[in-house]
């Protein structure tokens, strides 16, 4: 379902990707149980997810200077060991897990979706993740994108107007002719006020089965999609 | 030929581009005869590029802000103009010719070296080009990147040792885990000196027929290549 016609057609396709490209719920969970297969994985795996945004708040408020996600990760990892029974983790062990958000898994229309979507536009990350992160994921996942952009390229996190108008930017491109791709109404919202064309992707199961997820859509979208497929669909490919 | 065995074998490999995966001399060449088939190709072409050291130095000494390459591109462009006949063409013109750098082939070994060493190490770009015209150089020649890195990213040019050792620190790595991959002893001598592993590729057309490139070993290097596939070769893949 297409909310409205495009303005025009874009020219980059800019994804999120924690929870809109890769599923973190479950490949969380999955790397936990490898370590300790009576743990909670799924209250492990929110708690960990959960202190992402204010982490991100204390970089973006100048509490803690620059800091790459798998630093943020670690940060807030560490934070949560004793509660969860993994206290006696070697550093080793520890550097591992931490590294378990390098191993999540696409959704299983990513790699159909980016296919046929790369045919016809660029595509490139825009996510929170470093680089490092994302590039070992898209390796390990056979992720095409034409290029890694992400938070550390521009030195702030979305919701920061300079990664949206950044992508823009790296393109050479108004930013009407970049679309961003998320399964997020609230970044969507921010590269709309940028000037961005957006496009909602429906992922229901983002929280896992015990959280249902609300995937209705917001008619300023310029597109809502249920998934890379139906994307690919929606703009010709 | 490899000049002495390596120490370890490297996680990354980071290539230059512009002479190393691209043939920017035929490529800048055959653009210039499109426009006019009478002008003297060769002469433009290594005046363009004779550009582009003096025009960096500018930016590293603080004369000019941070530029991107293809606005360093343009002001050489713009002083070359009237001497080659170009000073009619329209401000359009001068945008699709100052793109021409976007737009240049590899050379006929890089996609199937680059595809077989992609199976076995994360493949990037270091090059001081910007990252809009890595990726659009990717697309059009099927150049199989995991990750586009440039002096864009790290706000340096080669050979500042940020570039290097940004790599190293982009993917979590000792630098002697990454190698430089160029066709240029100074950028690799400039690795070398940050703890980087080096590749020199041969590639004695680079200046064109009418200068022929000294491509001689030089047994600082970790290795020395006739091309990519035997780069490949050498590396095991």
């Amino acid at each position: 379902m297409s909310t409205h016609p495009l303005s025009s057609s874009p020219q980059v396709l800019a994804f999120d990707v924690f929870g809109t490209v890769v599923d973190w719920h479950s490949g969380i969970v999955r790397e936990l149980k490898l370590l300790r297969p009576e743990a909670d994985g799924n209250a492990f795996v929110l708690a960990w997810r959960a202190g992402y945004q204010p982490a991100m708040r204390r970089v973006m408020s100048g509490e803690l200077g620059w800091t790459l996600i798998d630093d943020l990760h670690r940060l807030i990892l560490d934070g949560l060991l004793e509660q969860f029974g993994l206290g006696d983790l070697s550093e080793a062990q520890k550097q591992h897990l931490n590294k378990a958000w390098h191993r999540l898994d696409p959704w299983p229309d990513v790699v159909a979706g980016l296919t046929r979507l790369k045919k016809r536009y660029t595509l490139c990350t825009l996510s929170n993740g470093n680089i490092g992160l994302l590039t070992n994921m898209a390796r390990r996942g056979a992720l095409p994108w034409d290029c890694i952009l992400s938070a550390e390229v521009f030195r702030a996190y979305k919701p920061d107007p300079a990664t949206y108008l950044g992508v823009a930017k790296v393109f050479d491109l108004d930013p009407a002719q970049v679309m961003l791709v998320a399964a997020h109404q609230d970044d969507l919202a921010a590269a709309r006020a940028c000037g961005l064309q957006t496009a909602y992707i429906e992922r229901p199961a983002e929280f896992g089965a015990t959280r249902p997820k609300d995937v209705s859509p917001d008619p300023a979208n310029s597109m809502h999609a249920r998934d890379f497929l139906d994307l690919a669909t929606q703009l010709g490919c």
